[in-house]
């Protein structure tokens, strides 16, 4: 092939663009019709999809790929099968496109309202998981955009089977190719084009680890969906029910260390720390949990002691750091000084401090009486997430169905004009 | 003055992030009091107001600037009844802040919601009309955001005389100062810093002609709230009452040719344009409005030959290009394609099209039997307009006191853990 990749992404480019004009008006019935037979096509493509796969697999235990990211790699028949239940669910999902919102008549004798469309067209970038191409292309697909997916180049073998699933399932109910399209380069400049392209792509989705994001973020010039970092925050306040603020401390960190809403940072009010910590500390401690305290912390239970680089820190790991704080004052002014804006939780019995936490804690998700853990899509009512986002414009919190979508206004009348009264 | 502009802006970014906690928190009540503080104080600086906008006048004079920019520049006693009115009207308007949406249960247990929250930090950056300082102040204020003003350096001596007004407004309801700052400077550096603070500054509005808004939209590290161009057509189908259909498109084009929202091309099905266009462009020509036309149209009418670079032009001027076109696809397709994605309408008595026209024109303002000129916050009910966006993410089409905020999500638990039924 002598076409260099931007040739090669500007061709993808437009063929998106193009393709978007007929997903975007695609009927519901339409769009899951096609959902289902990606599905079958899957499904019936088992051996197919295996082949490659070992393929990758290969390949990667050849090039000395790690253990973790060979397990992400594998496609075992319980993947395909999440694959198949993930396009089954997102066909059951509502659609959101073409919903119409506070349609109201003006003065004028018009009427001014807002109806949801789809973005355009979606750039998802990924590392080396395979299901995330089913994942992320159903969830564009249900809300009416075209998608250019790139995956890792360890799985272009494994994606490569999954995009001719695709390709059939939309062939089958006479959607246009290029509404689905997977790189097939394992260049890297495809990636560069990718996000430059303003004129073919709508928005980036960088799905994978920090590196990644922010690399993409910096040299995007396509507005990018993303999150950086989840440094969260449990406040225990001295209205707090210390026996439940217990079990959501704990499990706001020990749920899963990995994920982006794990507490990494316990504020405690000074009222109960000297009747929480100790308790807490204890069971962390029993857990495995290695603890870092401040001053204050460090006066009533035996723990290391924690730096100014802590507060600012996510561990993704068995750390906490620990800090008591005079009031709800200081708790709100720490999370919006140290936080991440992600997720943030205050444990309290008193009603003005949760309606003054749920105000002014600047984050994503701000939650009350409840352990950060849960920000996620699912748990949220969305169905299924194609990423979490902590920038305040557009999409902020798990982006779901909706976060693919924009909202334009739509005009009727029946031939009012403007400056004139119409009755 | 050793303190470079760099430093300079960086102290207001701080204060402006640090104000920004205090007036997102401010209640309803206490921002309509600053308001009509500012109202009021303004209201008794007449005299000095005059006298400082009598030195930029005399400067501007002096420098040789355009009778426009001097008419802009000037206050005027109705100019500055104008200010004390919108500041009155936006104190009326209802406050976005802490509504909260869709607040439901989850099989979890908790609640999941959204609730409207400022964006935090707005810059704005106009030319030299005064009372853009007040208009932007005000809107922003409402929304419970700090703001950053820099409006054109040829009217320094009035903004600052103004910012003296705000700043006694403030203070009589005890906000802090910086939640309004008007940069007092002239360095164009000033501009550069502003929107290179990420950390201070969460959205930018250029307010301005076409050169200032592109310049900053391509050096901004920060997002710009902003559109470029305003091609907006009006299609008139076979199926449109054609009295109805030259009342609209007539007042679509000459209500003010100057405003983004009027038409610059008219497009007309092939089946209605002989019966169409020989009334229509009389009425054009008896106004003065010179007409472009494509092959089909010259057949029908005498009018000057279209060029392909007339279907891409913003003329904001009485200048119309018109192009007969097959149907409605080949109408949605050509504003598609050419258009700015700015507001266009269709005139049509068949319902059927209308329905489609609405859902598939890709543009911020979509209208059906309306002209174009509606395109306006003040038409659509927003009460006042910060800007007009033509991107696709956050805010589309004219933007208020909703689009200078943003959504984040609430979780109210009591106690529910994740993966644990709780009933």
């Amino acid at each position: 092939m002598t076409e260099s990749a931007l040739e090669y992404m500007t061709r993808l480019g437009r063929a998106a663009r193009e393709a978007s004009r007929h997903i975007a008006r695609a009927s519901t019935g339409q769009k899951n019709r096609a959902l289902l037979a990606i599905a079958a096509a899957l499904d019936a493509a088992r051996p197919a999809l295996a082949a490659a796969n070992a393929q990758d697999m290969a390949a990667g235990r050849a090039n000395g790929l790690e253990p973790a990211l060979l397990d992400r790699l594998e496609l075992t028949p319980a993947r395909i099968n999440g694959m198949l239940e993930g396009l089954r669910q997102v066909a059951a999902l509502p659609d959101p496109v073409g919903a119409v919102r506070d349609l109201s008549y003006r003065p004028s004798g018009i009427q001014v309202g807002k109806m949801r469309v789809p973005l355009g067209v979606v750039g998802i970038i990924y590392e080396s998981r395979p299901n995330v191409t089913i994942d992320a292309a159903s969830l564009c697909l249900k809300s009416g955009n075209a998608t250019i997916l790139r995956g890792g180049s360890e799985a272009i073998h494994s994606n490569r089977a999954i995009a001719r699933c695709i390709e059939q399932g939309l062939a089958a109910v006479e959607l246009p190719a290029a509404v689905v399209q997977v790189v097939d380069t394992t260049d890297r400049a495809a990636v560069g084009a990718l996000i430059s392209m303003p004129e073919y792509v709508d928005i980036i989705v960088p799905r994978g680890g920090r590196g990644l994001i922010e690399r993409i973020s910096r040299e995007a010039r396509v507005p990018v969906i993303k999150h950086l970092d989840g440094i969260c925050h449990v406040y225990v306040s001295a209205y707090a029910d210390l026996p439940k603020a217990q079990r959501i401390a704990f499990q706001a960190k020990t749920y899963r260390y990995g994920i982006c809403g794990a507490m990494e940072t316990l504020l405690v009010s000074e009222v109960v720390a000297d009747a929480f910590l100790p308790a807490m500390a204890a069971q962390f401690r029993e857990k495995g949990v290695e603890l870092r305290g401040c001053e204050r912390t460090c006066d009533i239970v035996d723990v290391q002691a924690a730096t100014e680089q802590d507060w600012a820190t996510e561990y993704l790991a068995p750390i906490l750091a620990i800090k008591v704080v005079d009031d709800l004052d200081a708790a709100i002014e720490h999370i919006n000084h140290y936080g991440s804006h992600h997720t943030d939780a205050i444990v309290t019995d008193h009603q003005g401090e949760g309606r003054r936490f749920l105000a002014e804690v600047d984050s994503a998700s701000v939650m009350l009486n409840a352990p950060t853990c849960f920000a996620d899509g699912f748990e949220y009512g969305l169905g299924a997430e194609i990423g979490i986002s902590t920038d305040k414009l557009h999409a902020r919190g798990p982006v779901g169905l909706e976060g693919l979508t924009c909202e334009k206004y739509i005009v009727i009348g029946d031939g009012q004009l403007r400056g004139e009264s119409n009755h």
